[in-house]
């Protein structure tokens, strides 16, 4: 692990725009927060606990650390960047951000008030008569929430959320404790095993943790962080944890993210501690083998081979091992991820990013288990993926994690929020039939989980996109520009992203072409690099047709289609009049990837580009009604059709239509 | 109704063998008992409660009735035999039966013993310290295990079955209640509203009558048909029903089949009249709509327009709604059941005759939501597909509900339980992976409903064969005799089934050819028949191919493949060695139907016809690895390799492989 520790903080700079091209939108000030540590060397050792563990210790440097800081993480190779250090302008994802902070992130607000859900907390103080109000993880609503706006409070503000961090805050009990359902006649159910189990306890307080962090990363103010820190240290520690303390599980990984962030803040080792001794599960609890699949936790998270039980508690044990591994090194949670991630890159996951497939469990399913229109795909397990990923990224500087964490943004995250920033989707199949009668967009859900997971998402893609173009119009056109801006000139290399879905990639330097560009790595780019050098990535951005591996029998004879990072659907109303999906084919004739036609389309879902190609719609009245019918081989009578894919992300934002990303293939 | 009612006694014998057919075994004694009664003329009336209710009052006629007895049912157009008017002495399901006769009720007696299930009815007795064991339906297995061994006793004899019949009623309550799960602490919960949408009391007294019924019709003993009575009468009925007495909702349908049962040997309308209230749904329980909809039951069957819910829950109340409407004639319950019928075969059953696609909920799911390899198809379910059925023949004789029939009883039951009579399917899925680590044979459930419903199943089977002929080999010859036995001779029309598969049938009565056979239909043959009559059917049996509805998404590109009532599937183990079954296709050329070669195989799976047929194996190698790939187009290298199918019922007897019912199809 020698080696990411001498990556030096002007490497880090270095390292910090190489994801570029995972965006394209025009940057404001980028590095002027960052830049002025640039002339360190070496990485910065962990604070010391002593130094930090008073009350009133404040960081100096809150507003430099990023969704992680990874700042002084020994396993790290690449350090992330703060939030506020990128502003996106215009474009793709300003649009998407700039819905989330001025729709979604209101409405969820009043909808959260409306719900009872910050009543729970006023009841505790008797500023509500409310009874209390939602399932047993209501709380972690709020504070997903509560981090959302605190992502957009580092970009810009927030007034209204003081108040609301001031009322969590004040209905925590003196010893720490803090949680709004187990109270009353629930106080005896604390922290038993059928409640840890269930009850999402812990669960709850990483997500006050990581929205308390995001607040203080915003604002400087440590209030909600203190609540997090009082509940670790003063509540959990003293009690639970190894023997001779009581044994604890997490019913639904969580705590373990909190718990290393809150370390990355303190320097408390302890707290990292007992982010590795959850992970490592406890055996004095006994724990069902079902639960533990289930949970993805209460066993040893390094004896784990594949994904399996609930997608989101195994993405998240999967974010919170990472993030033991980025600050320990240890290598047998590093085999395991590793093994973690080509069992899911290789079986389990949707071609829009997304995991789980089974609604039964919320479940991933056995491998190749990859329905479309029963696929599960929670919007919570895709950000998850796309979590877990980013810490794989900094740990590796590998481009594979970052195709990844691109797939599931531009897809199956992005499908996830309405166009319009109110209505969400708890699951994201890849067809779909509205006669079923099922509603896939919501503004609420009764386990509103997704919801305010997609606005903390949203919100904090600026710390995500290290690097921005100047020009371009990503992802509808494959070029784009990186202005590089170090406080000073200086030489040190410059990573530069080729998305592995590239079919040729040109980069240029001032103007003077780079040679060695691969799609799928970073290019290394090593010179003395000097205010407003421009950096120009060009890639061709053909229409891609994909096919899933034969053993996905639901994709069998059929094809994915896409176009840069993102993956298209068809929908039924954009095809022509009277022609059912399921009769309709793509006809890809004998040169798959020639015949598609593109065309931008401003006025359509927000400014799409739109993708035409011909197909055939088979003649299929006669066996219309029967289930099972003799085999008609090819007699079926078909005639040519127009196609007309839209981008999945942007489905389901116009009248109820059937939909569906894999379409049956010909080659006549 | 008028026609109903115009059916004779005389065209009762007739019409009992209007199922010819559905099996083709030599018959050792048909109508020996149901013969005497072909003079009588008209439907008899429904005895009087009156007449019946007493305590010591026994049916003359209990020996003549069959699984239902429709003696007297208004509505009934077909009328069936006892189970003890045939015998089935050889061939495809004598030894089915045999071996369950004396594999299967044996071993699962002793598993009941094993597993505590016995013991909880001799706990409250004092003849057992136990503590109660099992689910809260764990009743019920004893009462279907019961009804299975009544069914064989009609046949033969079982002399333990007295003494476990006694241990059951000796725990009787005075008052009528009798429950194993509901004593001690939990009597408080009894008839809860809560308990009765989950507790299962109602369904386990349902399984209960269902089971003295069958043994009462063995022995004339009414011992357990009495505490049934008791339950019913002294229990039930004076508290539970319409206002002003307490609501009642039929948590898990079953007691519905048993209450109809019962009045039709007590003649107590008042049992009727209960199903009715049942059927109907109660208001006031306020029941939520996603329970009403998983149980398929507390609000209006009639209001019902699609299958949905619990599979089994909905088809138990499909088959009391069935039985209501044979005899109250109530056109709405008519309407309905075959709007709920129109739904189920044309878009919700596999090609097995399964039903229920969703192990979420154990339910029905969408139209045309049929996957393969995650198929739940409960075995249950299957079994209450095919008594649905029955009761929607004897209301009409209309042929296609015998099709149904048969599809379920040879395929999607039949497989539920292994060849050697000890190992059970609760799920049948079409497609399996044996990687996946899933045990799909098992010897006892927990959940333990399947091996006893089975077993029942397949020992009352005489009741459904209403003729045997006296030397076919069906299913795998296409040829059968029936020799007609009236007690003297006498005119009537005896209905012929022809099955729906069959492509041309040739009948011959005593050598003379008949027109007029169509598939799918009952060929009536009028005349004077006398004893020694032959009728000779003769079918042919090619190898059907069968494609599924384009909607149905997991069929897509596939074909089934089916011999006379039998579907077929490849395992793997059978086909090349190397080849993996996801690199399968069958080449079907251009002439779909012509090129499979059958051959018996005496040794193979306890003899069975084998199908044989060209397909192609493709060299997926390259894209073994990668989840998703360029689309390669039909550029995979491909070879031919012979392909060997399967009877579907025979799969999972050897060792673990890969099988799959929907094969991919090309035509080169």
């Amino acid at each position: 692990m020698a080696k990411a520790r001498e990556i030096s903080r002007r490497q880090f700079v270095a390292s910090a725009v190489s994801t570029a091209a995972l965006t394209s939108l025009p940057v404001r000030r980028l590095f002027a927060d960052v830049a002025h540590g640039a002339a360190e060397n070496g990485a910065l050792p962990p604070p010391n606990a002593a130094e930090t563990d008073g009350p009133n210790w404040k960081d100096p440097d809150w507003k430099n650390q990023g969704i992680e800081n990874l700042n002084k993480s020994p396993h790290a190779k690449l350090r992330d960047i703060p939030v506020r250090a990128v502003t996106i302008q215009s474009g793709f994802w300003a649009q998407r951000r700039e819905i989330n902070v001025t729709k979604s992130i209101p409405t969820m607000h009043d909808l959260l008030e409306a719900n009872g859900r910050m009543n729970n907390f006023r009841r505790l103080v008797g500023k509500s008569q409310a009874a209390q109000s939602g399932p047993v993880f209501s709380d972690s609503d709020v504070y997903k929430w509560t981090e959302g706006a605190g992502f957009a409070l580092q970009s810009g503000d927030r007034p209204d959320l003081r108040a609301m961090v001031d009322e969590v805050v004040a209905v925590q009990e003196p010893g720490g404790y803090l949680n709004t359902y187990y109270q009353d006649d629930r106080k005896s159910q604390r922290m038993l095993t059928q409640t840890q189990t269930t009850g999402h306890e812990l669960y709850n307080i990483g997500h006050m943790l990581q929205g308390a962090i995001a607040y203080y990363r915003a604002t400087g103010d440590r209030k909600l962080l203190d609540a997090g820190i009082r509940f670790v240290n003063d509540f959990l520690m003293p009690s639970y944890g190894p023997a001779p303390k009581q044994p604890i599980v997490s019913g639904h990984p969580e705590i373990e993210l909190g718990l290393i962030e809150l370390y990355r803040i303190t320097g408390d080792k302890r707290q990292l501690d007992l982010a590795g001794y959850i992970l490592g599960g406890d055996e004095r609890l006994h724990l069902p083998e079902h639960r533990t699949i289930y949970m993805y936790s209460g066993t040893p998270f390094t004896a784990r081979t594949k994904l399996e039980g609930h997608a989101v508690r195994a993405m998240y044990a999967c974010c919170g091992a990472a993030d033991y591994y980025l600050e320990t090194g240890d290598p047998t949670y590093w085999k395991t991820l590793n093994a973690l991630w080509n069992d899911m890159t290789t079986t389990k996951m949707y071609v829009t990013g997304g995991v789980g497939s089974r609604s039964d469990g919320e479940a991933f399913g056995n491998a190749y288990e990859l329905p479309n229109d029963r696929a599960y795909g929670e919007s919570c397990a895709a950000i998850g993926n796309m979590m877990w990923n980013w810490r794989m990224l900094a740990a590796t500087g590998d481009a594979k994690f970052t195709d990844v964490i691109e797939r599931a943004l531009y897809n199956g995250i992005n499908s996830g929020m309405s166009l319009d920033g109110t209505l969400y989707c708890y699951r994201n199949p890849l067809a779909f039939d509205p006669s079923t009668g099922e509603k896939i967009r919501n503004p609420w859900y009764d386990v509103t989980c997704c919801p305010p997971n997609l606005e903390r998402t949203f919100a904090s893609l600026p710390g995500y996109f290290y690097s921005t173009s100047s020009d371009g119009n990503y992802p509808w056109d494959g070029t784009m520009e990186v202005t590089v801006t170090p406080a000073q000139p200086s030489n040190f290399t410059f990573y530069l992203r080729i998305p592995g879905w590239a079919d040729r990639a040109q980069v240029a330097v001032n103007g003077k072409a780079m040679t060695g560009a691969k799609p799928g790595e970073y290019l290394p780019i090593r010179r003395q690099w000097s205010p407003g050098d421009v950096i120009r990535l060009q890639m061709e951005m053909p229409v891609q047709v994909l096919q899933a591996n034969p053993q996905v029998a639901d994709d069998a004879g059929r094809v994915a289609v896409q176009r840069g990072p993102l993956v298209y659907c068809l929908e039924e109303l954009d095809q022509p009049e009277g022609v059912a999906m399921s009769d309709l084919a793509v006809d890809l004739g004998q040169k798959p990837q020639a015949q598609f036609q593109s065309e931008h389309k401003r006025d359509l879902l927000g400014g799409v580009v739109v993708l035409r190609h011909t197909g055939v719609a088979f003649d299929r009245s006669a066996s219309r009604n029967a289930l099972y019918s003799r085999y008609s081989g090819q007699q079926v009578q078909s005639r040519r059709v127009p196609l007309t894919f839209i981008p999945y992300y942007a489905w389901s934002n116009r009248q109820e239509t059937s939909m569906q990303v894999w379409t049956p293939v010909l080659n006549t």
